[in-house]
């Protein structure tokens, strides 16, 4: 897990509970019965709209959110221009033992097409469609952890108009009018937290995520077409750096 | 109907009902004016936008959502490689008979054309309008109810608004106060529970429905595309299977 | 007026009426004032954006949302394809009696200028500009009707705000407090009514009918091309069927 | 100034000053230091984002969307008709006269360029990068006022917390907190009816009005196309009126 | 800093003071806890949604915001006609000793490339992969900042929430409950101010800002691509013209 992930989950939860403490207590803002009505009532309306397989992967893609599998963009440069230059000296065919222990799928996949000598359209059209559909996949995902924090915030809103009914019923003691409305808020209090703390930052997170894939699988097929047609060395790097950030372009050759 | 649609909302159903039963009982929650103004005024709006045809869809349309009809990719990757493999042997000529027991009208009309000896353009073209004034159509059947759930809550506020002012003109006895507003509050907990829990839901439902036919008619369009052309069984399905996610992606010929 | 429509409009008066009565009466809830300040005073905003000529339309706008002149698209398949058949044995010329007698302007030009002997390209330029601006206008006038729904809401919130103040500032008898504050919500309800059940729908209804209109249009485009580069009838038919959804395709030559 | 637009102003004006009044006066609704919050302090957030050059364009961008410099369709299709013509008969050179006197600068710049002797696509590239930077740059300006909206709506809600705080810290004298309150919801008004009233509205305005430059400018660059390919004076009439609704389309040639 | 910037900052800060001043004096608004709910709760909400390497850039991102390092453009179409001048009589390799004094990193990449003699299709693509991932990258951090407006906003309404329940439950002594609600709402305020005032201002500022540099670059390209193809320094003066504004056009050939 990132560090900046767990120092922010460990400060938000600091400071709620130091400001519930002030008060009265945080016990009195943990209430079993309302963490139901939100947690479980809102993960129930997800699972009317998402099929089960994709419910299965809901804490795969919680932890993908946490930890991302990252690639090192400067080191698949390197790697693909070592690839280029090998290229260029013996031919295509000369990569077929580094494809074979190749660990990035999506890598691994085009260079296989272009030693078996396939038209650079094709390989393009191909790894094209993986990459799209890989990506409308994720946002699914994504959307996922988005509608989840619109359902906390919705079932926190059903949970507190349930307590103030049954408040608004039972006037009768003057005095349990005010720890009724109490719990009443706490259902719309917990909404508010899950979907601000935990959905919406998790589904931004997957959106950057994704964005970031599809950057690293970008510069692959870029690197793929120039391997295929035998562009120097010196000039797919220059390509690949253009997808970075000035900081991180760090060329070998100079 | 899914598996997971019916956990779903036997889990939303039975959490609100504990929560209603733990104070003042699930009956007074249940109030029939409030769930006709609700229910009855947000299907009324409807009907002003949406067509009577449409209207009549609507019970269609909800059964789409909670059945899907969905299309097993990996049987029908196996079912065009079938068709490429035959094509190529015996001529595109002799998958005549294979079109006439197929179940995909989609499918069907593309290699009835492709059969007919149609221009590859022709075919593409005529395809894709339909792909596409299909999921046109389905966007707008989708729509019916995201705007249904955005009526369920205007009505709901609408319907408290109504007993507000009832309450407020009527404030003689300081008793019925507390019932008549908590009746008042039934239609905007109403509202939230249908718009949040009923309708945004299945409106995301035949969302990702409607992008899983989409692909899948992708997928077909570029496999007559193929046949048509006379392309490998094996180049054939190495694009398909870009269109799957990696984990479902099980070659026939490995 | 759609059929539909009427009963949506009865259905949700009839339903707001009843939940009137059943407290204080429908008459409590008519404060000629408070319809004043909403429907006067979005009107009046509106007419700040949009300019007089558009605001003349407003009325013959609204009447096109709840009575479409809607084009029968069976009927003009059928009619594309006489034309096609005509044009195919007896040369375009042969058209130009059909051309005088038809309805749809659209039609008319396009098939106007294909008589002409104007390059295929021209005419297709001439007619997208033609559907994609009055697609546009139409836009203009439905943001018309949605922007009158937001305006209405606002209002009424202004309204309300109004009428707080004033029960605020006269505090001196409480028993005046209820009623003040009753009248005060009065024009939060019907910025919700005009805006949920009036202006919204008709905005959807609108960009429903749009998007017809331009299918329509595109038809009659991809029909105009056909027969003037002399495509068979048969092609033609299988084209445009493509069009509509799978229930609606009843081709006449089967 | 419109006369639809004074006429929207003074309705919306009249009606709430007539709301005011029944109850406890115009007076009373009015606060000096809750309008400097609302509109001093929105205005304040909003130099924070636009830089001084487009603040100093603020009372210049309001005057263009109560009073727009309108160009005539219908004239400037008739002016375009007459450069075709003469340019037909004399050649592009005979276009100079007339080209020194135009007050469209964009027309002017054009048709310069076409009378120079540049190749078509220098002058569309010119052209279409001058209309789209000028549409960025309106965008721009139109996002002030509707970030003007949205600030004036929160600055109000800022005011109105600010004056809740200090009467819920005054609660001694109980008779000061019906007009405490009062004056604590007025910023909420006033930044609903600018926001509403004046913001939004304007936002809108300019977006119609830039759809409408670029309609125009559009109508030009087809113009200028044909002018210098030689078109006949006809078509390219036939063209412009495309760009218009079917009601404005009067032709000189008939 | 920008003028605009500061007198926009004080101007609000101003207000807000004397509005505050008025009441109970700004002391009251002070709560050293509610400060660290909101500030500190959003910013470590925003920790979770964003890699620590994008976390450090925060105080950078906001230095340019209020502090642009803004490009001069006549400054710019100046040298570029400058380098375009002396392309045209020196050749093109004549550019190299401008280059390296170049401070624009852009700019200097691409004469660089242009110099060494790269197929202008392969600059134009360097260039535009580049200028499109640093549009990416500005937009992730953008959205950092709207982000963080909506945390800010979501934490303090959570903060009243728990200052809210703690008032419900401590209702004995009736005179504190002014002052306890009055700190409870504290946070919302904050959180509107916050969001209103610094998250929501600075991300639609980086959004311009990141639009004009867009902007920039795409000059630059137009620029390069004109001095490699020798183009005439006045028709590459036209062109770069009408990216500006026609109050910014000064042609220095007039």
């Amino acid at each position: 897990m990132d560090l900046g992930t767990v120092i922010g989950i460990v400060l938000v939860m600091a400071l709620l509970a130091g400001a519930m403490s002030m008060g009265v207590g945080v016990g009195a803002y943990i209430d079993i019965p309302s963490v139901l009505i939100v947690i479980g009532g809102s993960i129930g309306a997800l699972m009317i709209s998402f099929k089960p397989s994709q419910m299965k992967s809901f804490t795969k893609i919680f932890m993908i959110a946490v930890k991302p599998p990252e690639e090192d963009k400067a080191e698949l440069i390197k790697k693909l221009i070592g690839f280029a230059t090998k290229a260029r000296k013996d031919g295509i065919l000369a990569l077929e033992s580094e494809v074979n222990g190749e660990p990035n799928e999506f890598l691994k996949k085009g260079l296989s097409m272009a030693i078996d000598g396939n038209e650079p359209d094709t390989i393009r059209d191909l790894l094209e469609i993986d990459m799209e559909q890989t990506s409308t996949r994720h946002k699914i995902n994504g959307s996922m952890f988005s509608q989840w924090a619109g359902l906390a915030g919705a079932m926190g809103m059903v949970g507190t108009l349930i307590g103030l009914v049954a408040m608004l019923l039972n006037m009768a003691d003057p005095s349990a009018i005010g720890p009724s409305m109490a719990v009443a808020l706490l259902t719309t209090m917990y909404g508010a937290i899950i979907g601000n703390v935990v959905g919406t930052p998790i589904a931004i997170i997957l959106g950057i995520r994704n964005d970031d894939e599809t950057l690293v699988r970008e510069m692959i097929i870029s690197g793929i077409m120039s391997i295929q047609s035998g562009d120097a060395p010196r000039a797919l790097e220059a390509k690949l750096l253009s997808f970075l950030a000035p900081i991180e372009r760090v060329s070998q050759f100079d």
